[in-house]
């Protein structure tokens, strides 16, 4: 058995020796920190997907010897029943090279009834059986018998044994169990630990945005390639490092967007949309090899779907007042991704393979440079 | 010019010298008739599309001279303004070697904003700007710019100058005009003046089934082929001529699914699934040439879509509750298409072409034969 | 550890004492046996999926005390590497009330690299984790890091104790390690051991066509339900029985398809679509509840995909070549669900649920009096 | 009648009173002037679509009095009968609040069979019947019963009077009768005459890549919003005209995508999501009433989709090899539409509206300030 790291909002074990835990190493900070701050929207309290009122992320961080980099992370939808009131949500594909399972119950009906769980290539079967055994546990769910998980995941190979598959089932449930509102940790965490954004290590990152009434909340595992542009800036042009995971195949990017406006399913697959586009603002070469999805679905309790035959009111917010929530989740995924690059930390592992943290210097510099930052 | 011959529910004008209409046709009965009632439902009053309360079926029959056999059909979805005032509605396609204009935007927004329009393959773009020219006209719509219409089409090349494209933008405009409740003329009148169906005369056939509150009915043009099953009786097999439509490529059917039901534009994308679904129980061979296509839609005011961007309140029949529908269309969808061939009379169009209704005492005796009808 | 029974061809235990396996039960014959035997195409030697070339059908029973009852039906593309000498396929969704896992990587890129494998609702991440596993250690696969895995199923949680998820990684492996050609077992075997059809005992069924230089074989899990019909007569309406299982929204259908005809990625999505229209022929009430799909994939080596970026040669079956296929697809479908349905066997399970084999003496009377079967 | 202007590749009648045509404008320049050469792929010879050989583009501008503003671009796949001698094709859809008609078959048959056009939102009829007509009275068409036309559109009714559907079938036909290859006229032409793009003029724009032995060349008709980004540079910001497009709703862009490279009809769909997808680099708000599309085909020989059902020899690029072209495609798009803008010239239209044209000037000054351009 390995030495699981749990990792809650700040209890993230780091995996570079003599570092604190990615939410609070004093060399990284988040994107807005250096004056990157995507859009005219303001983001929330913690600048996270838990801004959604409700949405709890958990993360279990697992680093083990040389070669285990990997773990789990869930985003929990709400804190009721989840499979007893199911949110609405969509699935939207922008590159399918990936694994990504339970979306076509999804597209069929509109629903997510457990939580969303990201993990590696080669684990998404643990993450299905962790869903499943902890939904049929769920008090309320005795005489459950057909339970449809979202489980997503990007390549972690580079710097994991992936084929050792680290991840169980209780590594699942743990993320699950230990998931919390307010901060969340980012970079080199959860489903994040082992994963590479640009040739340079990345991992998980959020943000959210307030629009009127309403709250976009976006949560990200970069694993891609390309040419890296901060704000227009191109760092990867710039900085040499920048582009080496672009031919790989391997590279994809998992998004996960939660939104308390009512959005019906069919919205909610647009506002997924708006956040797989955000990534070409990154420079994503959206390569053959890329799986890159986003999840996306509502808290409102104006669109739940519990269960029963019967007709039901709904209150929703039509596709015409949509605009501004798709400008949110553009916004949002763009920052996110910036911070799960600004917050990683630099990681070594299976075969002696290092990722190095993206240099935060440089990056203010080239942003300097090119008239952007602060 | 050609002469045009308005269809309305009793007034098409029959391709048959000598023939009464087509709806009034002495010698031809509808499926009920012969026992032929698909399913435990009951139909509604006219066992016709137009039993959803306010939708209304306008057909144009164009027969002149010895080549022109084709027209329009129409269908209506509600009495009001329908750019205004839009309905939910999905597209099911289950072969596309179709000329369907309009469905992207229906699969995107889940509405539709004008009456959906049938004609013959190469008239669609008639049908496009007959539906979008009326569309512009109506009181309300004075600043309108932007109109997605729905029109289908099946290939009635085999009798009919198709080539020609006789089917011009007022006549289009004239079906929608004189659109009307009540019983609907069936076999070789609007679109399906000049369709085949298992080598038989097709033509426009339509049914209804009632299911607690609510009401499903369906509309049919058959084009397509196969072999023949009429109440799982091999009419195909023992009616040599049966199978001539089959191999030809260009066999197509296109149907409109109407229902009061309070239905998302998901369930009901899901509802038009199960009317093609139902292709199958008359042995329609599916083949590479086929267009098969469903168009469904709701009438229910609680799941309308009017203009603007606020939060609104709808009422609507979860996932849950669909299945009894589902049988509905997949009965009433058997049954019309069944009406189709048994309402049809024989048309000789172009180049002397002779498309023979299908003999109805062969089939009561078929039905008998196998211990069905009556 | 619960006593699995390995169901090869011939092999699998039946699971009602006394009955010898369910390929051999004197009392149990094949749909052909009866005289019905849809459409005009003969099958191949074992009327089996395994008559195309190379394919292979492994199967392991679970029958364990009073409340296990599954198992695990793997399909076999071809005898070589299969992640490295990728079959073209398609996924066609009817209805996913589902849980299909890997089908977003399938649409993408249109091939399929691992055996398939059927199961249980709750189990579809061990049919993950087996094909996996197996796949990792296949010679040759020593460096690979990716495998996308196709795991569909159906919910046998009436017959089966589904919450104890009884089967491991290892059960799903040992389907695939003992694949073989030749004659398939039907019935209450593999992912069939405890599934119903139509209120009577389904399972596994399969059967095949020949058309020109073609062959398609068909193998389908069957728990759905609506009002039967075989050979187009009305067996569920005549016994009462037959419809216990159409309102419970559990029913399902998957369907795996399997051709050596030089099919594209976008022409075997086509076929796998006939798959699932065919079983309106039987009745289905494709109720919201049902999770109908249909994987197809072609052995042909003239469409293979192996690894590379290299230009290549392509030897293909057109569009306008399909529709043979397609009319072998809707007959191999239709014959391989009776089949599910004839060679099953009484099975009592879990709670002391019992599902009764359909009475073929009642088909066989019942066939005679609406002038079918022989 | 209007008086149409025919604008060939040197030949578009300019909107603006005194200013030479579009193309030769010595005020406007193309991007890559002002030193805006997204990516490191060399372009082709003219920068434009029609740098993959045998692809031509037609153009009718129409301008007349005050309100008349809009026209029509045909792109002509390849020299030949397109009809008879197909090209591999897809459809990606962005955002489908649009009229794009003819998309389903080219999904369901992954071909092209015509000339593609494009024009405005009400004119899409007149589209579908020019490209109907013209295709039915080529030589060797003369038994032609089945034309699957594709017609794409954004609104131009800001400038235009879009109600009084000015384009007729003659117009389109005439797009395509002059198709040329060569350079392509650029900014307020053709389908682009009337349009606008992130609150300036916008209009045609076309770009191309060379990768290894391949061609991508992309054409695309801007009419969208948002924040304006130019290489990085956050233009729309500075200019405060830049977002007046933004919530209007009526925002697209329509893309073409022509390569040299043997794709299939699947890759040239994911081909076309890069296409898209460069959009966000641009600054797109994809609002929900945008009609975002790409439409991409291939014209080698190898892939070419000629009639007959016999088993044929293609040679493909596999997917493995798609990566560099979809790098082509996403630096392309961007770049035409860069080239959209920066050749347009000022239009005054319907109700005396005038949309500018992007001003150079200040463009190069800010792209200075930010570090870019020349």
């Amino acid at each position: 058995m390995i030495g699981a790291t749990l990792g809650g909002p700040f209890t993230a074990a780091s995996a570079e020796p003599g570092a604190s835990s990615s939410g609070r190493n004093p060399d990284r900070v988040r994107a807005r920190d250096l004056g990157v701050a995507p859009g005219d929207l303001e983001p929330g309290e913690h600048n996270a997907i838990t801004d959604v009122d409700g949405v709890r992320v958990g993360q279990v961080t697992l680093v083990d010897g040389d070669s285990v980099r990997t773990g789990v992370t869930a985003v929990v939808p709400h804190p009721g029943n989840v499979f007893a009131d199911k949110v609405p949500g969509g699935v939207y594909v922008g590159n399918a090279f990936g694994k990504l399972a339970g979306s076509t119950q999804v597209d069929e009906l509109g629903t997510i009834e457990t939580p969303i769980i990201l993990t590696n290539t080669l684990s998404v079967a643990r993450g299905l059986d962790g869903a499943v055994a902890w939904t049929l546990r769920q008090p309320g769910n005795e005489s459950v018998r057909s339970v449809n998980a979202l489980v997503g995941e990007t390549n972690d190979g580079a710097l994991n044994d992936i084929r050792g598959r680290h991840v169980t089932e209780e590594h699942v449930i743990e993320a699950i169990e230990q998931a919390a509102g307010g901060p969340v940790a980012e970079g080199a965490v959860g489903a994040g630990t082992g994963t590479t954004c640009f040739g340079w290590k990345g991992g998980i990152g959020t943000s959210s945005r307030i629009t009127g009434d309403y709250r976009v909340g976006v949560l990200v595992q970069t694993n891609y390639g390309g040419s890296l542009r901060i704000d227009g800036v191109p760092i990867g042009e710039e900085l040499e490092a920048g582009s080496d995971a672009a031919g790989t195949g391997d590279g994809s990017c998992m998004i996960v967007v939660a939104t308390d406006a009512p959005l019906t399913s069919r919205n909610l697959g647009r506002l997924g949309a708006r956040a797989v586009f955000a990534m070409a603002r990154t420079g994503s070469a959206f390569t053959n090899g890329s799986g890159d999805y986003a999840i996306a679905f509502s808290t409102s309790s104006d669109v739940r779907e519990p269960a029963g035959s019967d007709v039901r009111d709904q209150r929703i917010l039509p596709s015409a007042g949509t605009s501004p929530l798709f400008q949110a989740a553009l916004d949002a995924t763009e920052e996110a991704i910036y911070n799960s690059l600004f917050m990683a930390t630099t990681v070594t592992g299976d075969g002696g393979t290092t990722r190095h943290a993206i240099p935060l210097d440089d990056v203010r510099r080239l942003l300097r440079k090119y008239g952007r930052g602060r």
